[in-house]
C-alpha cells in the first residue's frame, strides 16, 4: 500500500513545468520504486491557481495546457483565477510545498510568504528558490525546527549536482573540515574559455551569453554572488551555522585578465572561481573569489559549465562530486529527489 | 532524549580496531549531532568475545587492551573465552551487527553465519566484509526483506568513497542508465605509474607492493576480481538485480604492456581498469576490464590509488564522485556512516 503525498506547486516557469513533466511521466515508476504516490493537489502561478480534487490535478493535461500558452488559472474545472499562493497553501490540504517562483534577493517574495505559510501548517518545504532561504535562513530554520518539518534545498544549491545530500548522508559521522566548490556554471565556462583559448573576459562572456550559458545581465554570476549564496546555504546546513550573504567576502571574476590566466598556466595552475567554507578555531570562515589551483587539485579538471564540490573531512579525507545537468530538467530532478527523500 | 543503539562487533582486525577508535573518540559528538547513543554491547574475534553490561563495553579501554597484543576474550570481567560470533549474536540483545571479519570468497565464513544469525534476529547489518554479500546476495537480500532489516555495505563497496548512498539518495527519482567505476586503488596506482613513467607492469606492481598499496598476493586486485565484486554489489543494489560473480566478464591488468600505454598516450587517452554496469533492453550488463578513456572523461583524471564512480542518469545527466581515504580508518568511517544512517 503506497503512501499518498499531496503537493502544492508554486511557480510554473521552466523549472515548475519541468517538474510537472516528471510527475506526469514517472509517477507510476516512483510509486512502485519508493512506495510513494505523488498527488499534485494544487498548482499556482502569478495569476491564480488550479486546485485538484481528491485525485489531484492531471499533470500531463495541465502541462499540455500551459505549453500552448494558457494560464494555470484557466485550467478547466480546476481553475481558480486570482487565488494567491498563500491562499492556496492555507486552504488546500497538502503535505509538501514545492517552491519554484523566481528568486528575489531583495525581500524574498513571493517565495518567502509561501515558505512561512507552508511551515506554519506543518508542511515539508522543497525549494528551488534561493531568495527566501538565503535572506531568512535563521527564521526559516527555527520555524521548521519548531514545527518538526524539513526544508529541502538541493535545487537551490547547485541543482542536479548533489551537494547537501553528500554532505549530510555520505559524510555522516566524519568531521567536516573544509568545503570548496565550483558552484556556478557560467563563470566556470568563462574561465575555461579564457584558459583554453587565451581570449579575454569580455569575449568569453559574450560567447557564454550567445550560448545561453550566461544571463543577459550576468552580474549575479560574474560578481560571485550566486556562488556566495550557494556556499552560505551549504555551509549553514553542514556546519550547523546561520550565516547570511553579509557574512562572506566575495570577489568575482570581472577583473581576471589574459595576463592572469597566462601567469597561472605558466605555473601549471588554473584559475577557478571558488566558494570556500573552512572550519577554524573561531568558527567557520566563508569566502568567494578566484583561486589558482594546482593541476592535481580535484577541482582543477572541472571544465566548461560543469560544477563540482569537494569536502575535506578527518576520517574519509577528501570526497569530490562533479557533474549534474544545468537545466530546468536538472533542477526539477533535484526537486523530485528531495521530495522522494523527504517522504 | 537520545535513542540507544546496541552493537555487536564481529572482527577485531585493523578495520574493527579503527571502528573501536571512532566509537571511543566521538561517541559523545555522534550523540549530540544525530541523537543516537551507540553502545558496544559485545565484541568478538576468533578466540572468543567480550560482552558488556547495560552500559556496554568501554571502547577506549578495550582498544588499549587489544593494541598491546591482548585478546578480546581476555578483557577483564567482560571476557568470555571460546564464545563464537554466532553464540554472541544469538545471546546478546542488540540492534546492529557490524561485520569486519576477513573476507572469504570460498564459502563466506565466518561472516556468512554472522550475517544470517543477525538477520534472523531482526538486527540491522553493517558489513565491511564482501564475502557473504558477494556469494549470497540474493539469500541475504531476501531474508533482510522478510525481516524488514537493512543490510548496509558501503564499507564493502569502496569504503570511504561514497558509492551506494550517492546512487540511492542523491539520484532518487532519476533513471540510472550506466555505472562506471575505478573501484580498486592498487590497480589504479599501477596503471598511473605505468602511464606517468613508462615503466612496465612488473616494476609498477613491485613499487605498489613496497609502498603497501598492493597486497603480497595481488591477484584479487590485478585480475580484476575485487573490482568485479564491488561493481556487482553496487549494480545489484542500484538496479534492483541479484547477480553474482559468475554473471560478469572480468579481465585484469596483468597483460597491459608498455606499448599499450604508449599507444593510448599517443591517442590522448589513458588506460583505466573499469567496472561497468549498463542498462540494456534485456537487463543489466556487467563487465570489468581495462578501457581507454578520452582525457575529457570524468574518470580520466583519477590518478594514483584514488577511486571514483560515475553515474549516468536521464534527468541529472552524469554525476561523478571521487576520493575517500583507502585505509582502515576510511573503512571504519564508512561503517560508522552506515550505522548512523541506518538508525
Amino acid at each position: 500500500m503506497s503512501r499518498q503525498v499531496k503537493i502544492v506547486l508554486c511557480g510554473l516557469g521552466n523549472v515548475g513545468k519541468a517538474l510537472l513533466e516528471l510527475l506526469a511521466e514517472r509517477g507510476g515508476e516512483i510509486e512502485s520504486r519508493y512506495g510513494v504516490r505523488l498527488i499534485l493537489s494544487a498548482a499556482v502561478d502569478i495569476g491564480g491557481a488550479a486546485v485538484g480534487n481528491d485525485e489531484g490535478l492531471p499533470a500531463a493535461e495541465l502541462l499540455a495546457h500551459l505549453r500552448v500558452g494558457n494560464a494555470v488559472e484557466a485550467f478547466g474545472s480546476f481553475a481558480q483565477p486570482g487565488k494567491t499562493g498563500k491562499e492556496t497553501i492555507d486552504e488546500v490540504e497538502a503535505d509538501v510545498l514545492i517552491e519554484t517562483t523566481p528568486t528575489n534577493l531583495i525581500d524574498g517574495e513571493p517565495g518567502r510568504t509561501h515558505v512561512f505559510a507552508a511551515l506554519e501548517k506543518g508542511m515539508e518545504v522543497v525549494s528551488a528558490n534561493k531568495g527566501p532561504i538565503v535572506l531568512f535562513y535563521q527564521e526559516i530554520h527555527e520555524l521548521a525546527r519548531q514545527k518538526d518539518c524539513g526544508v529541502h534545498i538541493s535545487a537551490a544549491t547547485a541543482a542536479a549536482l548533489p551537494t547537501l545530500d553528500v554532505g549530510q548522508v555520505c559524510l555522516a559521522g566524519a568531521r567536516l573540515l573544509e568545503i570548496e566548490g565550483i558552484l556556478n556554471g557560467s563563470t566556470n565556462y568563462i574561465l575555461t574559455r579564457m584558459q583554453q583559448d587565451g581570449c579575454g573576459y569580455e569575449t568569453a562572456l559574450k560567447e557564454a551569453q550567445e550560448l545561453g550559458i550566461a544571463e543577459t545581465d550576468p552580474s549575479l554570476d560574474v560578481e560571485g554572488r550566486d556562488t556566495a549564496h550557494k556556499i552560505v546555504l551549504i555551509a549553514n546546513r553542514l556546519f550547523g551555522i546561520s550565516l547570511g550573504p553579509k557574512d562572506i567576502t566575495v570577489e568575482g571574476i570581472t577583473k581576471i585578465t589574459v595576463d592572469d590566466v597566462a601567469a597561472a598556466r605558466d605555473a601549471g595552475q588554473v584559475i577557478k572561481l571558488m566558494g570556500t567554507a573552512t572550519r577554524t578555531d573561531s568558527g567557520v570562515q566563508l569566502s568567494v573569489g578566484p583561486k589558482r589551483l594546482e593541476e592535481q587539485h580535484p577541482l582543477a579538471s572541472v571544465g566548461g559549465s560543469e560544477k563540482a564540490i569537494s569536502y575535506l573531512t578527518d576520517t574519509m579525507h577528501r570526497i569530490t562530486v562533479s557533474g549534474g545537468k544545468s537545466s530546468p530538467t536538472g533542477a526539477a530532478a533535484a526537486l523530485l529527489k528531495d521530495l522522494i527523500n523527504a517522504c
